[in-house]
Formats: structure tokens, C-alpha cells, sequence
């Protein structure tokens, strides 16, 4: 394996504040070189971290776009800098080039501790497949969403995303945190191992498959309309069917879920989605079988 | 009581978002007027609540001030502005004058269902009282804190605020909606009640009473360097004593409460106050015998 550095990122968004600190911690017990490997800590968005916001301009983690898809305006926007000045420092192609990034998230929603990945990419396939067999966590595998680009994990050969809540925005919490730092130097055994080709692939690899968004139910001036249900709040990666409620409008009545199949909801109530139009995203479970391909391109990364 | 108008702010802070809805939702089902009151519903913040923030340029609920007592550029904040408007049109003097002002307050500290007094007003201690025998809600005094003034129901001859938690900004939560849903129906009651002479105020009202804030460990460079220890997160209302954990910092230290005296701690951990430099309040616990001078002042608004 020729990895050479890893990037953890903390504060992408500058209100999810956990990270940082646990990171903070980390850095004070921890030797940033491990087996050959070097750790590069940095806080994505740190103005946006300072004033206590998700970011100043734009989604830092929707900046990170091929040029041809940016916006008019968004060489204006500090995100959009931002983004350019983490490719171009930690890169594959930048002066401290990184091959895999990891970046730390938490959310409102009470997903408890998950990887999102973003497309089917067999790098990332196996360092989730490491993390998901020694822990069990669930999958976000967000894929085929046309109004949902420029992650950051994107702009990088190998990454995912950790993603722990629920927790507040703004709010320390040491649970959360000590979730962090778990996983964190979980990664740290994982990595020490692949490096020494310990790797022990488990057979498979279980991927809640994202299948679209909903909206809230708003009203006739576009404003929100609707709780999510007291039956459905909290209740991230359970499975829902036909007429399971799904929100509760300001009238009293009762939105159910209509649609045919069954359906995993997840980021249920996400608060920095509601400027999205998102009030919970539907996925599908699905199994995906270990292959040695996933071993042989993460080695060579 | 010839008490004519009652206003009820809810989104003074436009990132509590809770009582709106519950407003929104007794606008629906209850008549404005009840026994010759008539009910003014407002939102405090409406600008900062369209942009989910908790205000634009300065809280609003500081901003209630005499114009002596103004910044320099003050004039040109959109709250301060906002202030004068409320006064304008709901103050006592106003166009629509309300003898009485309830403001509606979330916190993501773990406050229950709690009443704010701001100073020892016979008036707003009568209705304290009513709330508190009904309910034995704890009340927060808050008095002689020069940091904190302006509040927004000191511009009113009677009132106070109500603030339940935890709750984290911009998030619904259907329990904490039915919180304020409860208090604002049996607020109508007891005036109802106040209206028909059957008052029944209880022996005693049982205040705690503001001490002072102290602020988070900082580092070197004025960052927040300690969280809420886990043993005192939450923990609001409950008694500690010199010893008992505070904070717990990024290496791992304890800081603990130093002080002589017995205190109970409030707001502890609000993220809005880190801004403040306030992590928690000390307050102490004083039992304030009722007085029939308080129905004669309020009978008189």
C-alpha cells in the first residue's frame, strides 16, 4: 500500500462542532505519523466555524465541482475558494498530496454513528466495508441525485463520510464526541493494518441505497406546514410501507407515507436541510458481496 | 381588571421555532377574544425567523431600552428598529396599547417548562404565582445583571417569559409544541379566571434568583477550551456544591465549582449564550411569600 497521508476534516460545516473537538483531543494525544502513514487534521471551513454558522456563502460540501459547473457568481464565494485551496494543498495533485479523505459530520437526525458514501467507488467500498464489520454501522450510499453534487470526499480518490447524531448544531456533547474519537482511532487500526496486509474483507458490504428526498408540506406561501410525525421523528434506518404518517400539519392532520414500496427514511428532520427542501431522504437496503478487486484498488491507492 | 389587551410574542429569537407553531396552531382553533381580552399573537423577529438565525444584527430581546441607554449605530440595527415598532404599536402607549406581554423563549439547555422574571414586579409575581401553583413550574429571577438588560417584557408594565427546553434551534419538536400549547390555554384561564374576581393566589412563590454567569475555560486565544462536564449537562435546577464537576477540558482536566455557597445552575450549556460568554447562571433559591398588594397592582393594570 503506498498511502502516504490521510486527510480528516472537521468543521466542514462550521456548526457541526463535535469533531473539532474531538479532533483537538486527538491531536494532543496522538503522534500524527503512524506506520509511514501521516494524518493531516484540518477544519474545513473555519470562518464559518468561528461565527458559529453552517458556511458563509454557499455548502462548502457542494463546492467541490468540476469549474464548468460552478455558478456564475461563485468564484465570489469564500466556499468556493475554500474548496479550490483544500484541493489544491491536499489533493492528490497538491503539495501535501492526500490519497483518502475523511470527513467528519454530525447531523440533527438521530442517525446514530454512520459512513455516507458518495457513488460506488471500490476504494471506498473496502475501508466502509473495515468500518462497518468491526462496528455494524449502517450506509448511506447517496448516488444518482442530480440536485445533490460537490461533496468533498468527492474531490478525492478514496473518502467517506462519518456521520453522528443526533445531535444540536453549535452544541458540545461528550457522547457524541467520544463516538468520534472511536471511530477515529479505529481508522488509525484499520489503516496500521492494511498497511502491514492484515486486511481481513468481510463478506459483505449492507448499503442503505439513497432513492430520493421529500419536502415538507407547505403552505400556500411556500412556508413549512408540517411536523414530522411523533411516530417517525428519531426514527432513522427503520423501515416504513404505505400509510406509516409521516407528518403532522398545523391543521392536525396526518401526511402517510404513499408510496408502494417499502422504504428506509434517513436524515429524518435534518434542520440544515430544510433550506434544501428535504425533510427526510428515502433508501433501500441492499446487500453487496465483498470482492478482492475492492483490496487490490484500495493497495494501490 | 381592566386589562383589554394581552400580547404574546413567540420568534423573538428567529431560531426558536416551536412557539410559533403552537401559536399558529391556537390561532386556528381559539376565538382572539375571550371575556372582553382580546389577544394580540405576533412574531418578534420575523426577518431573522425567515432566515433561521436567532437575530439579524443584535438580539432583539436586549434591545428594549431607553434611548439613552443605545450604541452609537444602534439606530441603524433592524432590532432596534423592531423594538421601537413593538412599542410603538403594542406598548402600553401604543396604537393597540396591551397591558400585558408574554414572550415565548426556547432553550437547548434542559429548563423544562420555566417562567423568566425580570425584577421584582408585584404584577408579574401575581401571575407568576397563578402559573406556578398550577403547574410548580420553577421560576427564574432575573435581577441587578448590568450585562443583560433591555429585555423585551420590562418595555411592558406586566409580564414575563415563558421558556422551555431542550430543544435545539430551528428544530420541531411536537412535545415541546404542546408544552407551550398547555401553558398558553391555562394563561388564558387564570385570566379568565383574573377577569371574573377568582383569584385564588397560593401562599408562597418560590423563585431562583440570578447570582451571576460564569464563562467556558478558554485557551490562549479566547476559544471555548472545556465542555459542559457529562455530570452537569442537563442538569439544571439541581443544587452543586464546592467540588461538584463544571467543565471538563480538551486534555482532560475537570474544572470544578469552586464557590462557598450552595447554588443551582440554570441555562447551563445554552448554545446561544457562548456568544455571551456565559456556559451557565447561578441562581439561589428564595421563597417569597404572596401578598394581596400583587392582585391589587395587577387588578389595576
Amino acid at each position: 500500500m503506498t498511502i502516504k497521508r490521510i486527510l480528516i476534516v472537521s468543521g466542514t460545516h462550521g456548526n457541526e462542532i463535535n469533531p473539532i473537538w474531538a479532533v483537538k483531543q486527538l491531536n494532543r494525544e496522538e503522534n500524527s505519523l503512524s506506520h509511514g502513514v501521516e494524518y493531516e487534521y484540518i477544519i474545513g471551513n473555519p470562518v464559518a466555524y468561528e461565527k458559529g454558522c453552517r458556511y458563509i456563502d454557499v455548502d462548502l460540501n457542494r463546492s467541490f465541482k468540476e469549474i464548468e459547473n460552478y455558478d456564475q457568481h461563485s468564484n465570489n464565494f469564500y466556499e468556493t475558494n475554500r474548496a479550490n485551496f483544500l484541493v489544491d494543498e491536499f489533493g492528490i495533485d497538491g503539495s501535501k498530496p492526500c490519497q483518502i479523505a475523511i470527513d467528519l459530520h454530525t447531523t440533527t437526525a438521530n442517525m446514530g454513528t454512520s459512513i455516507v458514501l458518495y457513488g460506488r467507488r471500490f476504494k471506498d467500498f473496502c475501508l466502509a466495508a473495515l468500518l462497518q464489520n468491526k462496528f455494524g454501522l449502517p450506509i448511506y450510499l447517496h448516488e444518482k441525485d442530480n440536485a445533490q453534487t460537490g461533496f468533498l470526499v468527492e474531490a478525492w480518490p478514496c473518502g467517506l463520510v462519518i456521520e453522528i447524531g443526533a445531535v444540536a448544531q453549535n452544541f458540545y456533547d461528550s457522547n457524541i464526541i467520544n463516538r468520534f474519537l472511536i471511530i477515529l482511532r479505529s481508522l488509525r487500526e484499520e489503516i496500521d493494518k492494511l498497511k502491514k496486509n492484515l486486511i481481513e474483507l468481510p463478506k459483505e458490504l449492507v448499503v442503505h441505497v439513497h432513492q430520493g428526498s421529500i419536502d415538507y408540506p407547505r403552505d400556500e406561501k411556500g412556508n413549512i406546514d408540517g411536523l414530522i410525525h411523533p411516530q417517525r421523528i428519531n426514527q432513522d434506518w427503520k423501515l416504513i410501507k404505505r400509510g406509516d404518517p409521516l407528518f403532522l400539519d398545523s391543521q392536525g392532520l396526518i401526511h402517510e407515507y404513499g408510496g408502494d414500496e417499502l422504504v428506509w427514511p434517513v436524515f429524518i428532520g435534518e434542520v440544515a436541510y430544510k433550506e434544501k427542501k428535504i425533510a427526510m431522504s428515502y433508501t433501500k437496503k441492499e446487500v453487496i458481496f465483498s470482492n478482492n478487486q475492492w483490496v487490490y484498488e484500495f493497495e494501490s491507492l
